[in-house]
């Protein structure tokens, strides 16, 4: 690692770690008789797209259609827009649907009758169910307006319904591995409910997908779901590190930050690395330390564990400060690189807009 | 401004708002004949550092070498850059200070050695001192190290010592605008201290350089300083109007969001419009809320006042949450596009990396 020529913030990517991210995921959900989306956001690389394909890879999942289009010109031929579909981008949803297999996801009658008219040609549509996140979908215990969705959906010859999904976003709030365990098999269990009462109503075919990579990194099986769809995996940081989604040497991206200045009345070095690189976003520690991110030592061939009781503190537009132990401070000096494991590596990513392999590799993101 | 066509989300800019931003804080500085430095780091934009020029700016402070390089490729002859210089960066500053009249900020002799051997020609050299914030600098109330280091700088025909400068960080932590004034006052007396010092060591020439976007926009005067640096005002934003530095109306930019769905059980709304649009920034309101944009109406010639108890709660990647009143609510529909005033207008203009004036203009950023 010592022969990259670094010299401002520069997100550094394990590639070999990275590959063993996504061969782990993969043997689970292929284990488990179900079909791997994995949600290209957390990326949004043509190059480490291409990455999955070793795996069997096929179908994907991103969160915006200029994300989708990105991904079908690097040809990716099955691709869901995470997000509850935007009418306003009716024009490239339309063409991305002439050109591959898509699928948007829905949770309103109004929305449905607006894509069946508009939409050239048959898209699969995904019911969004709400399984206790409460931020989008439809809530699981309220069959009425699921099913009336569903019937709204299977009456269009444009709308092709595939089924439902859900994304248990409240995990990230879960306090130990065991509770992260819990929401899974709540939500499978609340999202087959929804199911069964669509079963009810005569949809004998719909599918479910889930996702989201605390649960899928924990989950014991799959059973009851026929999709998975996570993200974050192949990167994972302090936050997943932290939930217990991953070990420390799971984590695949660390931003290399110069040392600027270093302050010994408060073992503090003034790091070139801040909001415009690792983003805001911060966690708690163990002993309720807000933390920007863990300092990771170099090792011979990728970032070691964090260094104990060292880590940034605090985050200006450009740069963070890292509170540091005696001895981590003592050995670093001004003009040192030092490498920062990102609390959250989709925020971190999508703002670095691009990645350096530890052997010299520049891969580029989809342009902005 | 129905005029505009919007698709996804885009960042707003009242470009009449801007100008009297600048207007409004240039009279200030000028009243108090000192030097008007800006922050270019908010907006990062040749088009909006142009409509400076009309005030008379000609210095202007930036956060990066590449911002300093950007801006000099449009024109700007006289750059500080306003974080500790980075001497891994050393090929691009010796180029730029070739270029142009270049300024530096240093907080060790280190590396006044360093630059000293490595630069081309005489380069501008300012001291950063620490009045209060405790993230970087020298101690405003231990002359010793800055004596040292003034003499190190002195010492060298590649540096000229322009003189201290200081970032009262800690004004974004005050509760009123009494307490930033106060921030504002104890901030230049305490650096006035450091230059006293400096003066009892034979420096006689030494310049004070202050900014921050608060005390900026609340002293009563500039007395005791040579030269003013501030960059938020050019926008302000919801956090400048929670600490009282500006009045809503005074904020310039909003993005503009796409409505994706509704739930009335909750009163929300669901956006396209996320973290990786905002940033993940935010700041509890008066009754504690923490607040990741505010929302505000459309009005024939801007954005108006920020609807009562209606703001962006949550924030994932692509999407935000805005918790409304019952009005607000039954107003907008889906497919509608709402107005969020950023917490931290310039990390949200970092993140969307260009404007649209509300006349349709497309006004881009500095390529990152």
């Amino acid at each position: 690692m010592t022969g990259l020529r670094l010299k401002r913030p520069t997100l550094l990517v394990d590639e070999e770690r990275v590959k063993q991210n996504i061969a782990r995921m993969s043997a689970r959900i292929k284990a488990g008789n179900v079909r791997f989306r994995p949600h290209f956001k957390t990326h949004q690389s043509a190059i480490i797209g291409d990455w999955f394909r070793d795996f069997g890879v096929g179908a994907i999942a991103v969160s915006s259609v200029q994300m989708a289009t990105y991904f079908a010109d690097h040809g990716w031929k099955d691709i869901t827009i995470a997000l509850t579909a935007n009418r306003l981008e009716i024009e490239e949803i339309a063409e991305l649907s002439q050109k591959i297999d898509l699928s948007l996801l829905l949770e309103s009658e109004d929305e449905a009758d607006f894509f069946a008219a508009a939409l050239p040609r048959a898209t699969g549509v995904w019911i969004k169910i709400d399984v206790g996140y409460k931020r989008t979908g439809l809530d699981w215990d309220n069959p009425g307006p699921i099913i009336s969705l569903a019937k709204r959906i299977a009456r269009s010859s444009k709308l092709r319904f595939d089924g439902i999904l859900t994304h248990a976003g409240h995990a990230y709030r879960a306090r130990s591995r065991e509770e992260i365990e819990e929401i899974y098999r709540q939500g499978v269990s609340r999202v087959n409910t929804a199911r069964e009462q669509l079963k009810s109503a005569g949809f004998n075919q719909v599918k479910i997908s889930f996702g989201d990579t605390p649960t899928c990194s924990l989950a014991r099986d799959f059973s009851g779901v026929d999709e998975v769809r996570c993200g974050n995996f192949v990167f994972y940081d302090v936050m997943q590190f932290f939930l217990g989604s991953c070990r420390a040497e799971d984590i695949a991206v660390a931003l290399a930050c110069p040392v600027l200045a270093k302050h010994a009345e408060r073992h503090e070095l003034v790091i070139y690395g801040g909001a415009v690189h690792l983003s805001k976003d911060s966690v708690p520690d163990s002993l309720g330390r807000q933390i920007y991110g863990l300092v990771a030592p170099w090792e011979e061939k990728s970032f070691g564990p964090p260094v104990k009781d060292t880590y940034v503190s605090a985050i200006s537009q450009e740069h963070g400060i890292i509170k540091a132990t005696n001895s981590f401070f003592s050995r670093v000096q001004v003009g040192d690189i030092v490498l920062v494991l990102p609390v959250h590596a989709c925020l971190t990513a999508d703002l670095m807009r691009g990645y350096l392999t530890l052997s010299g590799q520049v891969i580029p993101m989809a342009p902005r």
